[in-house]
């Protein structure tokens, strides 16, 4: 048996001992049918799975979640709990957590998805007119037409004029690529990087916290994962000495190219918003050590902080200029976060920046494949792209939703890191922007100890005992990673006002009963 | 320099040279920035781009559909042309091709992007009943939630209830995942057989001709195509001895572990229709030799031939007996096809049979990073999963728009093979089933030479000539693969009945008019 075998086994091993092997929605799965065949003649078994799937880990909906879930169930079996319902504070999902649509976004939908509402139906004619231009795109006049893969082209055309609008700088559509959130787009582009040269995988470098989309992607397509650690102490600060420090180790250490660097801003789980200079200093590091940039931008209407504003590294890389003109980015939007907050419907973008043409036409021929992202999720992204403007019929009521949610988004940002700094053990860091606090946890020695008898990592055993005693799903900061030896969760700063200072207050009560238990 | 290398060159000179260089939507790509850094210095070039990319193809949006955009532009700017537009018999896109949404799936999606039309629109009470139950299912009331990440459970029971209904046996909802269309949860199943045991890749078998989206996802995945040839000769059937060959060949020459058979019934691109027996026999070939076996079912509604039926791998399965109730089958569905045509909503679902429920939990996992399928799209399996029922509001529109559908179809399949048939050099198999012709063209062997000598196959020479003269888009026989000496092509048979007459004459025109200029 060859060694990775092994450790295949060893995984297979760990999957099978832990909750992973149950399927959301149910607590055991048994198979009741009277098999003839032994699982060594099932044609694909844990030992001969794609080692990298067994690998492939995504807290934001792991073995916490799906244990939420299960309890969701008992709850409506009428089980007996100390609280009433589960508060899903892991996973930014607006509207799941109270948050109103938009209502253009919803009007302009219901009128393309039923076109006899455009006759019939009671809307202001800038809805219509919005409709009737989205249809005109649409093969046959219908959203049930395949789109081009890349996106209908006139929605395209108008994410280049916003991203115009932001920047300063020119956009060419056909650079703009629409995308069914922004996870696609961002797994379409990592896939580009998968190439062993000279025996050594490709690496692309990720902040320590992440994302798990990434650490999860790099897993699952066999990449390199080269962590560099953002700066707690400095407000989740991002140093060019780190990634200095970072590259070089992964060059000694990791059997790697090094090709691409990934930088989440404003941050998530972190919540910083890089400032302009630091995003200068970062497209220079990435210039010199000729590392793709992959700009994850998708928070970018989510900005709250006194002081703190968005800059799209594209304007600033247009503006470090010609030496750079060469430097290759990709930027992903969604419309999942922001003031939208629609996850459901899936749509999102990525900008293509300096990419060589070759490059960029293997990418398409390879999206093409999939044939395209949902039409309805692409006419979300045009409202996105271009709201109605002043003067037009839905204007104010636009701007007044978009506001109420940013404003509101701010205050909960500010109450949520205020309130867990008064918590005995808890630092958090100002919530610059994006839609998550992530605050350091000092947990007693003996509850790191009940954790490690359990096998179970300290905050994974926090986090469930949270998730038993007051309904709240949070996700451990193992799950995004973090320095040896340090503790942290995420939250999302979602909950409506009230539900959010319910859940702060269930929070703190636990917190001292489990700081005393452990004592 | 590495063999890999030389390979991956040769490959990105190929690609340099040909028309995939160009984006779609532009004649050609040119960098007009003053480029200081090299290509050699880009962190992304053809030389080091993942060569899997490269190598694959996907005929059904390739060179010529690029084309056929282009073509449209031209004609925007006033171009003059033989004909006035292109006709996309390319794609199995019903909407594009005039076909009318079913009224009470879009009164649905209306009213569930905007609940205000609940209170204020004019719906039938089912279509409101619906509405309500589906949003009930969506957190916090909203399709712009997220759904767990194999949709929504009621759906997914909904889904259930319809196969149990179909072929009389059991179905778990559990079992059941919902997918955006059917090439994602293809994908995902696919990808749990990548891994190298002994030095040798995972292998698949698949149909030779077959749907591209196989070879494209098998040569991105670094699995090993094993084909098997349909039997144009006995009507695209499937024979157990050319099975056998195919795994035998493999096994000796391809230095690969055969892990999976795909089977696509009704047939795409070929239109056959297994009858129940060859199933059992293709499932018992399948259970000899341990492959998993992929049931490509998106066809299922789509059966038009006296005498032809529709029987599910499912049901087959089951009624084999004990001695085959662990063998494993993934049957996938789409709502692109069928009478309802989808396409750009992005809706499917897989349901896996007999799955060993570890991996199960794997591919969950795995699925689970990509958050959910599109929201909307769930709601349009909803309503095909469970339609009106007799008696309710819609039941009557719903049964006569499906059947109208449905007949036109069956009416379109025989004229476009009983048309081609009567054209010199063709010969078209009965379209049993699907939604495309694939005849077998004879074509002159100076047009043969002609094709040779411009670098083409000799039927994407005649693809190319028929679309820049007639504006028809088909997809030629190498894009799906045939028998060597052999010339093919796809055409939907999707356009209306007028067009499609327009269409055919055409077509008749540029094939005399061709077969005289190579005679």
């Amino acid at each position: 048996m060859s060694m990775k075998m092994v450790i295949n086994r060893a995984a297979a091993s760990r999957v099978l001992s832990g909750v992973v092997k149950r399927l959301p929605g149910e607590t055991l799965l048994k198979d009741t049918t009277t098999n003839t065949r032994t699982m060594a003649s099932k044609a694909v078994t844990l030992e001969n799975l794609n080692p990298n799937i067994i690998k492939l880990e995504y807290a934001v909906r792991g073995p916490l979640v799906i244990r939420a879930g299960e309890i969701e169930k008992e709850l409506e079996k009428g089980a007996s709990k100390p609280f009433q319902k589960v508060i899903r504070a892991n996973i930014g999902d607006a509207h799941a957590m109270g948050q109103r649509p938009i209502t253009f976004i919803r009007q302009v939908l219901s009128c393309i998805a039923n076109t006899e509402l455009l006759e019939k139906g009671d809307f202001p004619e800038d809805v219509k007119e919005r409709a009737r231009e989205i249809l005109c795109g649409c093969g046959g006049g219908s959203v049930g037409a395949y789109s081009a893969s890349q996106g209908i082209e006139h929605i395209r055309r108008h994410v280049a004029e916003y991203i115009e609008k932001r920047d300063g700088h020119p956009a060419r559509w056909q650079d703009i690529c629409l995308s069914a959130g922004a996870s696609t787009a961002i797994k379409n582009c990592l896939q580009l990087l998968c190439n062993d040269i000279d025996g050594k995988k490709s690496g692309v470098m990720i902040p320590i916290p992440q994302y798990p989309l990434y650490s999860a992607s790099l897993a699952e397509y066999g990449l390199a994962q080269v962590g560099y650690y953002l700066d707690e102490d400095c407000g989740w600060g991002l140093s060019i000495d780190e990634l200095e420090r970072s590259l070089t180790d992964a060059q000694k250490n990791c059997n790697c190219n090094v090709r691409a660097l990934v930088v989440i801003n404003p941050g998530n789980p972190t919540g910083q918003v890089l400032t302009r200079e630091n995003i200068e200093q970062v497209i220079k590091f990435a210039h010199k050590h000729s590392l793709f940039i992959f700009a994850d931008e998708v928070y970018q209407d989510n900005v709250y902080a006194e002081g703190s504003a968005f800059h799209s590294f594209k304007k600033v890389l247009m503006e470090l200029g010609a030496e750079y003109s060469s430097q290759e980015l990709a930027s992903f939007m969604t419309i999942s976060k922001g003031y939208m907050g629609e996850c459901g419907l899936r749509g999102g973008w990525v900008e293509l920046v300096h990419m060589l043409p070759e490059v960029q036409a293997q990418l398409y021929k390879c999206m093409s494949a999939m044939l395209c992202p949902s039409v309805l999720g692409q006419a979300v992204v045009d409202c996105v792209a271009k709201p109605p403007a002043p003067g037009e019929p839905s204007y104010e009521l636009w701007i007044k939703e978009k506001t109420d949610i940013l404003t509101s988004l701010k205050d909960r940002a500010k109450l949520i890191a205020d309130t867990f700094n008064t918590f005995e053990g808890f630092k958090c860091n100002l919530v610059q922007g994006a839609m998550y606090a992530f605050p350091r946890i000092t947990l007693p020695p003996k509850a790191i100890q009940a954790a490690k008898d359990k096998n179970m990592a300290p905050d994974v055993f926090y986090a469930f005992r949270l998730l038993e005693e007051t309904g709240v799903c949070i996700v451990p900061g193992s799950g995004f990673g973090q320095k040896p030896g340090t503790y942290h969760f995420r939250t999302t700063i979602l909950p409506q006002p009230d539900l959010l200072n319910t859940m702060l207050q269930n929070f703190r009560n636990f917190h001292q009963k489990f700081t005393q238990e452990y004592a």
